[in-house]
């Protein structure tokens, strides 16, 4: 027999259970899953294959959309001049903190140690970019004169540099991969328009290809982008009841424009500056994708982002019994790749049935197919799904009898794709239900005290009307923050109408949405 | 009537002849193509959404080769420890004049200026990656303990960074994109095949999918990749007869796994150094596509990696007319839609069809369709091609008739998908056509003189028998080197045998390809 397939190697040590301690379960994950890990640069993490492809597949779900909606891509330099990062104030100060500096471009042996060259320094240094606005602004200058090359939408799929000291996987690292759409308008409607648009394109993806829930609104001001008159983001609650910004979308105004000097001749023939946008999710949405579905036994993954949506695993004692539950593992996927789906065969030598059990459900597999003599016989196959949603009332045996049912062969291949849908939708409740059984209507700061120091707490909807120093205040009392202003459509029914600052008592015209976050 | 259409600009500038100035040809093209552009950082060029997109499709390209082969996607830092770099003594070296050092991680203002924030400093300074052995070893080392890991396939897409004082768009620059594959494998016997095997689908790549014909042979010592044992390259030829090196395939041995101490336990239970492979090729590619098919107009795209297989231009003088051929326009984008064709119209305001053309042309898109009233009436539309191959003994007109023709609609729709694979296949007989004009097989180093120094020069397969001083001898006189080694069944009949060296006159077995390069 051959040797085994090569495959990406799992950690087979057990899950830290949730209820234990949530950032050790987070980490387990990542690493049963064969997902990340740190490398032995500092805050910089190894993307594996596994949680590459999962980002892949966010890519190309992501980029379909952007060019849905007219956008392009193109690729901007990965340095930044130092005076080109200055021109915006706001901007400077707000990555100033947090830059990769070049200074020399040669190295050279002195006294048998290598070191950057002296003679090699810069006149100017270089920053790796934190984002790009600045760059890409430069350029713009040269591409835009007249009314009639506007607008101007691209993106840009890239790694970015913001030197973090406190790191974790995916939701905080130094170096991260992001897209970053940057569009220049000739006016600002349509500027405001395009900052709505992306925002939604990532809310539809949020929802119904990650399966997680999210709540739109705008930052207020001390959480806006460094530069930006208005960011407008989506809040998705993770299963501890903390909220993730998982994308957002930045009206500009002609701050970048003014900085690199763009201006336009406009239909009347005047010129003007332009209006510009950014828009941004990154490698951090597989943090968020973790966080919101995963369990006790490893990864979850909604159907739509896994990279193996089936797993064929065939069982045999003998060689014979080998060569004909192989030959049927293959018959049915390719019957199932026809239809789309994407299968694997796990016909390792040398490891049991249970241990690739195991490894498949820590990477998040949605449905699992086994096949042995006795299926083979009877023409049946047994197909286990990764998860289920409990019914209620239901026993624990009635919820494992569904977990695992053997079907006649051609009804078990049919029900494949409905069962992947059904898995999906199901995720996205099941993420819903979490978090509406975490979010209170809240009027008094002795409720919102029990809630987030009693009860775990989550997303409280609360009137506010204090300033900056107050809302540090209640950083500091509660560890929570206003996540977003939401937009009218977002305030549940019971939240709606005006009322009175939950800290200061002042009059308020509309709820915020706070929450302790990541 | 509405705006005109978002376009990326199009600089509408002549193109200078390639008979007249090659080297600014190829600027002009780049810019008329708006392809790229240099960027306000020295050395990095900006890559515009009509060149990156000719990217995506070679990604797609490759990357579907790799996954069929086997190789997995992953992602690494982009820093690199100094220390790292300094493992591998050979690859240090070869790299150290190159590189973008970091050496702070914050920015602070004094005395009103930006600068590198001294207690920033590093205490090892950070190289960003020139290329990614030593950082991916470093990682293979917890990856591989077993021959049950072995072998380990993985590519990563990503930017690298060689600091260059003399820089040209695509063909050199300080940033560039690539893939870089690094493979892990038990024997040698295994490596080597796989550093063949990826050489094999780069050359399918470059002749079925860019159209070039290519070379494929070893690297001399002195040109092989800093730590390899062996460099397996690709050669094309360019219109100026200069060869461009299009791909590489190292075969590294054990020497990064001895610098990472990467041992792995073999069936018979003994630790071994594990053999090592990697493999790249980068946006220097799109060079070699311009230097091989384009012409005075412009840009030639092969069909198959042409973002836009077929544009579209309705030709109207009347809002009444304009309604009828954008109508027809659409309905026959959507047929050709249906059949895979990569479909674009045209119907941006304000702008004359000729002045369309031009653009087109210049963006190298292979198919043009023109409907115009008359062609409604008539119910036929009118095809003109980018580039036709001159039949022998044609005349002008019989060329210009061939090139733009009128065909009942259902014909002429039906004939683009067979028009693209023959423009497909003509194009790698003419870059073929083109090399063989320009091959000689030389044995006196007059003629040699004379191929490279009267006659333009091209491939030359000669005996060779040198040194290192002696190549750098050629260099000097001929501005000629040693493309490669070739593997035996590349070198043709007429230059098969054994022969003398044609500058020391002493024995060879078998001759080399010399030529001038970029």
């Amino acid at each position: 027999m051959n040797k085994p397939a090569n495959q990406p190697k799992t950690d087979a040590a057990a899950i830290t259970p949730r209820s234990q301690d949530y950032g050790q379960w987070y980490l387990d994950v990542v690493k049963k899953g064969s997902l990340a890990e740190h490398s032995p640069v500092r805050g910089c993490m190894v993307i594996r294959p596994h949680g590459y492809a999962i980002w892949e597949k966010m890519q190309r779900e992501l980029d379909d959309r952007f060019k849905a909606t007219g956008h392009e891509n193109a690729y901007f330099p990965l340095f930044i001049p130092l005076s080109f990062l200055a021109q915006e104030e706001k901007h400077a100060s707000g990555f100033a903190k947090e830059c990769a500096v070049i200074t020399h471009h040669r190295l050279k042996a002195i006294d048998g140690a290598i070191v950057p060259d002296p003679a090699s320094k810069l006149e100017e240094p270089l920053v790796v970019r934190p984002t790009s606005e600045t760059i890409i602004w430069a350029q713009y200058k040269n591409w835009i004169k007249s009314y009639r090359d506007l607008p101007l939408l691209i993106n840009q799929w890239a790694n970015v540099v913001r030197w973090e000291m406190r790191t974790r996987l995916f939701l905080r690292t130094a170096e991260f991969l992001w897209q970053e759409g940057h569009t220049a308008h000739a006016t600002e409607a349509e500027a405001l328009e395009e900052t709505s648009k992306m925002l939604e394109v990532y809310a539809d993806f949020a929802e119904n290809i990650m399966a997680v829930p999210v709540v739109k609104g705008h930052k207020t001001e001390g959480e806006r982008f460094a530069g930006a008159l208005d960011t407008l983001c989506i809040e998705g609650m993770m299963q501890d009841g903390k909220a993730l910004q998982m994308g957002t979308s930045h009206y500009l105004g002609q701050n970048f424009s003014k900085g690199a000097d763009v201006k336009f001749q406009n239909k009347a023939g005047q010129l003007e500056y332009v209006y510009a946008t950014s828009w941004g999710v990154s490698t951090r949405l597989i943090g968020a994708l973790i966080m919101t579905h995963s369990d006790d036994n490893g990864l979850v993954l909604p159907p739509r982002l896994a990279p193996i949506q089936v797993v064929i695993v065939p069982i045999y004692k003998s060689d014979e019994e080998r060569a004909r539950t192989v030959a049927e593992a293959k018959a049915v996927a390719a019957e199932l790749k026809a239809k789309g789906v994407a299968v694997k065969i796990d016909d390792r030598e040398g490891m049991m049935p249970g241990a690739k059990y195991y490894e498949w459900e820590g990477k998040g597999v949605p449905l699992r197919i086994e096949i042995g003599p006795k299926d083979l016989e009877k023409g049946s196959l047994c197909i286990a799904r990764r998860f289920l949603i409990e019914k209620p009332g239901e026993t624990p045996d009635e919820l494992k009898r569904r977990r695992k049912v053997f079907l006649p062969r051609a009804e078990a291949i049919a029900s494949i794709v409905p069962t992947l849908d059904a898995m999906q939708k199901e995720l996205l409740e099941r993420a819903r239900a979490m978090r509406a059984a975490r979010t209170r209507v809240i009027d008094t700061i002795e409720e919102y005290e029990k809630f987030f120091k009693g009860e775990g707490g989550g997303f409280a909807w609360v009137h506010w009307a204090g300033d900056a120093a107050q809302e540090e205040e209640m950083a500091k009392r509660f560890e929570t923050s206003i996540r977003c202003i939401p937009f009218p459509d977002q305030i549940p029914a019971e939240a709606g109408g005006e009322g009175k600052c939950i800290l200061t008592g002042k009059p308020s015209k509309s709820r915020v949405l706070m929450s302790k976050s990541y």
